[in-house]
């Protein structure tokens, strides 16, 4: 399962990550192609095998339903895995999560799509619901992470 | 005052708290005891030692008002507390608080209860309203707290 | 260009910054003059050579609707380096920046702003639409600085 | 810098400009293509020279907020341009504009725009915002012009 | 096909229309009865000529949906042509059209009644959606017109 | 009765007025006063001849609620009879309105003041309601006045 090329790269002027001693900073993720400029909306812009993994049903009701959250949770954060691997570490290495959702709601779905990503030792998190994320409201879903990648 | 046990237990699966290097990171905290799933939301949730130093009048009136942001931040600091004394630190070594209100008119009641706990040194302090938190909208505030405790 | 005495003090019980470690973590600053109390409203409570550089325009009605995000992320921005340089540092040790907007429509006007402060490496970023700040619904925007700066 | 054919063209049955003895009076305009029936949308909907002239930042974020406001502002403006010189006239000879908005926070992007177009004596100018226009709530801006063009 | 009497003639202190040169600009014209102070509200309130002319269908559930805003459509395009007509003019001399709906879904349908108006050469068209007119909300266009009558 | 210096004097890059042959095209006239940015907001903004004549009770309760309306429609169609004053004209020269409201239960408030202003023939008229004018919401009308004055 690998992310499409481009995911993980910032969208502005501003850093994709930066490391500060022992620290590396991630910038918030949204789920977002910063290649295409196209915003996730469902299944259909993740590959077939993260839509798989996520339980995508075939039943036009139901992932209609669930696909946007569940197609942009495991997008923003397997571009926290895809961006803290380029800085040399792994997902185990990211150890606080700070997540901004547009409705509560989808909690349920996004928890489950992390379990995925954090087989062993999960993160410190907090969880707020906002008004409104980059770029627009159709983005459900964004992830600030913080690494401890000793040098 | 003792906090009643399960306090500062994590309600998911997130980590309550994680060391990186000599910092301690706290997952955001809520105002609900982990072992009942009880939202705190009023001065009958809180132990009486905690109802009296918060000045519970005895009128309903104000009471109805004032208790549900007066039991909750206390019941969230106290949680903060109990958290960073069993990573072996105290209240002085949180140094850093973001803080999320669904109503910031709730604000100078919470900063009387914050006070309470910082004798001395106040933290860094970031303050701002969101729309709604984990798990319902009767939850009033969040805090998220960083502790520096060096090994 | 200097900040009129008094930005970046705090306003309440909080302290503008704490050292920890090689860390610096600064307070949410708002666009708030904390000796005189008074909210940046718009470019006439801003020096003249930042409205200049803001590019007022001089017109009245594009001046009244871009005016008070222009002259508030100056201020916010520039209480920044105020600060961070009272503690030893510069702006560019400010390596990551959160940023809670009222109305994200905001976002191209703080964007350029921030710009003119970050000319070389850009910081790591996250932003959010909240529903209000303090001290009051006309604060539009609050930035929370970590800087490192190694001792 | 040109238009792309079809620009100014009516979508209906109405006339898009009518001699009046020296006056011309044009239809009220709107940011769709009448060949192709397509809204401008965003910079990709107008020629690269335009996006250029109006400032695209290539920031995924802040073009896609400013991007649909200056983009129909150039087309609706260029296609006023094109129509008048189809009288005979020129940009110059527009002494009168009468500007609908869906949302007046967006007429400081506009007033740039329009200084383009208007790089000597400005037209008089008439601003209003209004809850919706032809064809969808997708267009932001449609503008009325009146020319005076002596026989 | 007669308009009732009193059609066009002004409701408060303002002119039906006025000279000025070679042009006659009406009052925008709403469709009520100047005489008997009744907003046109279904095709009751117009001649029996008019209503066949509308396609009046005789079916219940579609005349109460269509016949509002045809049948005000007719009154307001039969009122211009009748002030015009006193004006010494006919309808072709009305070059130029504002018109204001309170629901942009109406649009097909005083189009289709335009044209019963304009079999030649149609006039130059503004269309807005705005939020109320007079002289209550169930005035559901307004139209200004513009015509030019040398002497 | 005098207008306070700078009223009718455009607000940003546009004409007050132009001529155009025997015509004079007067711009969306809003309540602000252009050398002090201030938007007429009551009574007290207003001079007090102006005050008498638009029926200032002194009751608070009823200034309060009428003057603003009061207040801003004398103001408006003061600046336009300056204005025509100013290219040679007077206020019977002004022959056609076009009248936005944020609210047309105003509507009777302004039309009183318009017959102070018009003792002889009436203008022709048009009156919409529409979301908002600039330069912010507390404006309640703006006007849009075309004068025939042959030279």
């Amino acid at each position: 399962m690998t992310l499409e090329a481009g995911a993980g790269k910032p969208l502005a002027k501003y850093a994709a990550w930066r490391r500060a001693g022992d620290f590396i900073f991630l910038s918030g993720i949204i789920p977002v192609n910063p290649q295409t400029a196209l915003i996730v909306r469902g299944y259909d812009d993740i590959p077939a095998g993260a839509q798989q993994l996520l339980g995508r049903t075939g039943e036009f009701s139901t992932d209609i339903k669930e696909g946007p959250i569940l197609a942009q949770s495991w997008y923003v954060l397997e571009s926290i895995r895809t961006t803290i691997e380029s800085a040399g570490g792994q997902m185990s290495d990211v150890i606080k999560l700070v997540q901004y959702f547009r409705n509560l709601d989808h909690f349920p779905h996004y928890s489950r799509v992390r379990k995925l990503f954090y087989p062993g030792t999960p993160p410190v998190s907090t969880v707020v619901q906002v008004s409104e994320m980059l770029p627009s409201p159709d983005v459900l879903i964004e992830v600030e992470a913080t690494a401890w990648l000793p040098q």
